[in-house]
């Protein structure tokens, strides 16, 4: 998808390793309305911090990302570094360094060589192109095995609304080599605390709900650039039809890649909904579920194919939520194999495990307490998990 | 070590696989004084029910204890079982039934044998002896490697008071097959309290310090019985002389135990200790000590033999701790590999990377902002983890 004003380019700039794309450039030809959600870690990255700074403003008109090097536990110099870098890409783009949003992924504690980045750019910026987005989304891929984009349409007072988006991530969020980015781009005419408003309604359905390994990156970023070449009438409510429609269509965007990243989970074989219902509120439903979801054990026995839902119940009991033991009810996709705290017998465990033979399923959890539900997407744990993260940084 | 007046036999009843010792029976000749602590999980086994209910009146005079079958997630008949099965021990024993504690580990969801358990009552009754002890930890494990038993000596009120404890688990605390059980004898005088005091406050120390998996078992169960043949003058506060003595010895021995299941943690290659210092307050220190021996990815570098820094400094980041990203301290033995949050260079790496090839070793964490301290001890998430969780039930 090309939406208009908006260019793209990506080239080897030789961050950590030579010959693959590991520099990426966005630019939006206008100053863009900008949003952004930044990881809630009390480990920030330098490019972290000083997108956090620039975000406030509401507007951005580049983004220059690079993989190999997460710049993050780099002190002064790191930052310093950062702030080159911009300055140096608004400098080649002839824009303001302040509208200029930086992104790293890659290895903590190193600094970035901003010699390399610098001797880059001019091949960078010349390479700018409306339909170089996929390049960008190879880019910005460390143990990610697929580029991951998504796009979305939406008509908002008779116009044609674009949005098209990238993300990498495959530990969920791993903060050596794979953090969790994700850009987003639209022609949408939105004021810029609407666009913030649904940026962090629709990272809460989605990336918010995933989870390889429930670690956290110190670089987690997610940005939207709006530049409203779309001609719709401006979005400046949260709540209006319009704007109902294009939260629903970023939403949906964002969840799909949050999938896609899911499904790429480092090592992963196979992703799962874990779905807990009727639970006292909320909060103790997406609990149980995330608790259910970064079991170690659980996530082993998806990889084993084993319906082994004594650890589902163990991981529930710790998490906190409120239930009777003797009432829980627990399926794998529409295979009832727990009810009323009681096993089903060998029929049931014989048809979940068909169930789990899947690449793809559903574990309900029926709590009886109240009428919340949560919703929680993950991976299964599996060997390769351990050899990519065992042997990854060498 | 041989305690006057405690016996013990193991047997193989067939309760899950044949030919291996799967029942256990501790006796005292008479009634002891007991205390016990059991899992926080919200999902509780029959037997841990059971066992609660009866501990509050501070005796018992025997342990019946099986593997293979946890029953857990069992109902009214798994409840029935359990009484049955401890009726069924106080009459070979010729004991009052409110004086048989019941401890089971093994697969959740499945109905406890009582027939086989009936069955095997008269050998394993007949066997009971003086040297027995070494055969019960051997009929407590389930994916452990090795059984583990350890002793204590102290002096109070000029005798030698003697404490015996036998442990079992391996995934901590793994719901299915490895729940943690353990079991002290010892012949001090104590009173009830003061003994469920000692019991608690060293169970902090030691078995809620470690960590394989994070997860945690409907079956834990920690019981102490003091049958007083030490002929020491009753301990009847907890703050005496006499009562530390105890405390330190009682602490000393489950923490000995609690690592020698940290060191046969499923899988395990590595045992480390996680030092967290200078932090705010106590929560703070083990809660971040936590998190770091928790993160698969911790662990998985670890198992990797990678000094891999970024992997801690970001759990920390998640952990809740309060401190300065850039006044962070991080070590490896004795390694500073990373001072004022940066890191230390290539020497410094090498250096911390000879420190990971030891099979034993502490990582520290100095936080500077306050005076706390907590340790939490775990171990590396190899490939045999997953083969051994992944493969498990089959």
């Amino acid at each position: 998808m090309n939406i208009k004003g908006f260019t793209y380019s990506a080239v080897a700039a030789g961050i950590r390793k030579k010959e693959r794309l590991d520099l990426g450039l966005i630019f939006s030809e206008k100053p863009a309305v900008a949003a952004g959600v930044f990881t809630k870690n009390r480990v920030k990255a330098a490019p972290v911090l000083l997108g956090m700074e620039r975000i406030g403003q509401g507007r951005a008109q580049a983004i220059l990302v690079n993989s190999g090097v997460a710049n993050a536990c780099t002190g002064k110099n790191g930052m310093q570094a950062a702030r080159t870098c911009s300055g140096l890409a608004a400098a080649a783009l002839g824009i303001d360094e302040n509208l200029v949003q930086i992104a790293s992924t890659g290895v903590i504690g190193e600094q970035l060589p901003v010699e390399k980045v610098a001797a880059a750019l001019d091949e960078l910026v010349g390479g700018l192109s409306p339909t170089g987005h996929e390049e960008v989304a190879r880019a910005i891929m460390t143990t990610d095995t697929v580029p991951k984009t998504a796009e979305r349409t939406c008509t908002i007072g008779g116009k044609e609304v674009k949005l098209l988006g990238m993300a990498k991530g495959a530990g969920m969020i791993m903060p050596d080599m794979a953090t969790m980015l994700c850009f987003v781009m639209t022609d949408a005419d939105i004021a810029a605390d609407i666009l913030q408003h649904h940026l962090l309604r629709g990272v809460m359905q989605s990336f918010n709900r995933i989870t390889v390994d429930g670690d956290t990156s110190t670089n987690d970023t997610v940005l939207i650039l709006a530049n409203s070449t779309a001609g719709n009438p401006e979005i400046i409510a949260p709540d209006t039809v319009e704007s109902t429609i294009f939260g629903a269509a970023l939403a949906g965007l964002l969840k799909d890649l949050a999938l896609q990243i899911v499904a790429d989970g480092e090592g992963a074989t196979k992703t799962v909904t874990i779905k807990v219902i009727n639970a006292a509120n909320e909060d103790e439903a997406e609990g149980a579920a995330r608790t259910i979801a970064n079991s170690s054990l659980v996530k082993t026995a998806f990889f084993g194919e084993d319906a082994n839902w004594g650890r589902i119940i163990a991981a529930l009991g710790r998490s906190g939520a409120v239930f009777d033991q003797d009432s829980v009810d627990i399926a794998f996709g529409d295979v009832l194999l727990v009810h009323g705290g009681l096993a089903q017998g060998a029929a049931a465990e014989a048809k979940a495990t068909e169930v789990l033979r899947q690449k793809k399923f559903t574990v309900t959890v029926d709590l009886k307490t109240g009428q919340a539900t949560g919703e929680i997407y993950t991976c299964d744990l599996s060997i390769d998990y351990i050899k990519i993260n065992a042997d990854y940084r060498s």
